[in-house]
């Protein structure tokens, strides 16, 4: 891993996709189990390679219709689904079109959130207004009145919290009565360790999912998008069209066996995942820190005082990547994503004692 | 393919990534060739599913450094290059990073010239400004000055000019002079059909380059980009963490696969292509339509009068799909890519020999 240790400056971009032995990282949101197959066989036999539709393949969003049905009750056609690159993509895609057609240039986020909601508005030439993560209705009323469109993220990156069925119902109807779109990011829909995950519905709301964490495959960029509104997905593929054409065939390939999966594999790596949680949660109070027991996700966010300072001390002098709150507009707390062994998480851990006993 | 066939619309989207077997296509601009592998034998072991690093991988960039130096004489370092979803995104992340640091919001174009061109200058909240492709330095001069950027494409799509050396210094130097960017797009640079290809060199330059057209890998979308300017690939890989993170890996794959590759494919294939520019060229003259020889790419753009009309009739009632001149601002032509077999060529010419016959 090059970094630049003379300066001590950490970004996200510094450490997404590096790898190295002696470090235990607690940083990038990325699953470290495999795939629900064997990536290499799915290839066998496989010529596409010209281009494909811009909204995504046939036969994949014919599959992705029945499951979006049976996994979160929505009832969309074909023409409502377009295929991306990630997530990251259908949200920017997303966020464009409103930028493109809406006036008021305003993204209600709640506050933390994940870190790049607040990138993505200023790259679409939009200015975020915050509201609080632990939802207040009458806030969200008052100041949904002058935006475009609201982002919510259950569960949530970087807290870990599930928003209850009722308070997302409200939202909805809120932001519905105020003119304001509704982007739901639902990419970590299948780790919810209480209850069932809900799908916010109604004819304001945009729904953002991904391959990403759900089958371990962050790499591929593989993610999707769909509402009610045909022609919102149609116009979004018109932009599609010139920054990005088709997503990669390859990827739709694997997305197609994903969906043919047994749904095990997503159970079991949700109990993985659990257990890692009850682990870390347990070892993260033990520490002394203030701290809350996420409900989803695989973050979790002590307390811990001077997150920036620590953030830096930890990497460069312990070799330990966790992520500062000021990254997602937490000051005071770091994310530490438990996606990893609960070996690495034991490991981790000590180190981070080690370096606060020492403050 | 299903079309809106009560309102006669057509448009570029509802051509690509669609396939009939009954239907003659000289539309979507891409190689009916195999790529130069057999693609499903190159992830036998392949298991990486995590994050890439946003700007590509490490091994990637590595061999296109080379290849880059190899092929068209450019001395640019790893930081300098960044490995995109497509020459598309690459084309998009570039004039983002500009709308966002630049204030004339100008982008000078060429008319006529690839269709996505003034859809990129529009979702970036820019304006485009056109000089004739048949180039003036003059009028480049004038114009450039009050613009951000100018896009030059050769080989060119839709004409299939090839600009002249000279011509290109010219631009370079006078873009410079004038503060303004110069975006060099040579994704047809491995089909040139007289002399060697020229890559446009100096501090300005943004070169945007594919594997899709070099290597018949349209549908794998995987691009790059590379200039002197390091803080400038740094800043749209900034943006592309939080538009789409790494390009996926599977392509990437491929990518470093098609590097390794012998020569002889990309020589063979232009070989190929220059028969059919060679035997396409013969059948549009001898049905009478006035036409320049392509020296580069695969398009063909005869001059036919109503363009749009032709288009349609052709399409619906033909079953042969061309694309309108309107597409990329020369009305009165129409576009054919003769990336398709001679027999099918054949067939298609006399349809459209057929169609005119009786107007």
């Amino acid at each position: 891993m090059v970094v630049n240790v003379t300066h001590r400056v950490i970004s996200p971009g510094m450490f997404i996709g590096t790898e190295d032995a002696d470090v235990i990282s607690f940083g990038s949101g990325q699953p470290d189990l495999a795939p629900p197959f064997d990536v290499s066989k799915v290839f066998l036999n496989f010529s596409k390679f010209k281009y494909g539709k811009i909204c995504g393949e046939d036969e994949l969003k014919n599959k992705l219709r029945g499951y979006v049905k049976r996994e979160f009750g929505h009832d969309v056609s074909e023409e409502c689904i377009a295929v991306t690159n990630g997530a990251s993509e259908a949200l920017d895609l997303a966020l464009r079109m409103v930028s493109l057609r809406h006036d008021r240039k305003r993204v209600l986020l709640t506050k933390p959130c994940y870190y790049s909601y607040p990138h993505l508005a200023r790259i679409n030439h939009m200015m975020p207004v915050y509201t609080d993560a632990k939802i207040n209705l009458e806030d969200v009323k008052e100041k949904s009145r002058n935006c475009d469109v609201m982002i919510v993220n259950s569960p949530a990156n970087p807290t870990g919290d599930v928003i209850e069925k009722s308070v997302l119902r409200g939202i909805q109807e809120i932001t519905e009565d105020n003119g304001c779109l509704l982007i739901s990011d639902e990419v970590y829909h299948s780790l919810t360790y209480r209850g069932k995950h809900y799908s916010p519905k109604g004819d304001n709301v945009i729904t953002i999912n991904s391959f990403s964490k759900t089958y371990s495959l962050c790499g591929y960029r593989i993610g999707y998008v769909f509402c009610q509104d045909m022609e919102f997905i149609r116009d979004i593929c018109d932009i599609k069209a010139h920054t990005s054409m088709n997503t990669n065939l390859l990827s739709q390939r694997v997305a197609m066996e994903c969906l043919c999966a047994p749904k095990k594999h997503v159970v079991r790596n949700r109990e993985i995942f659990q257990r890692r949680r009850d682990y870390i949660y347990r070892r993260v109070k033990e520490s002394g820190f203030e701290v809350e027991k996420p409900e989803g996700a695989f973050y979790i966010l002590p307390k811990t005082g001077d997150s920036m300072r620590m953030a830096r001390d930890l990497f460069f002098d312990h070799k330990v990547i966790v992520y500062p709150g000021e990254w997602f507009g937490c000051p005071g707390h770091v994310r530490l994503s438990f996606a990893l062994p609960i070996d690495k998480i034991g490991e981790g851990m000590e180190r981070i004692c080690e370096y606060v006993a020492k403050l």
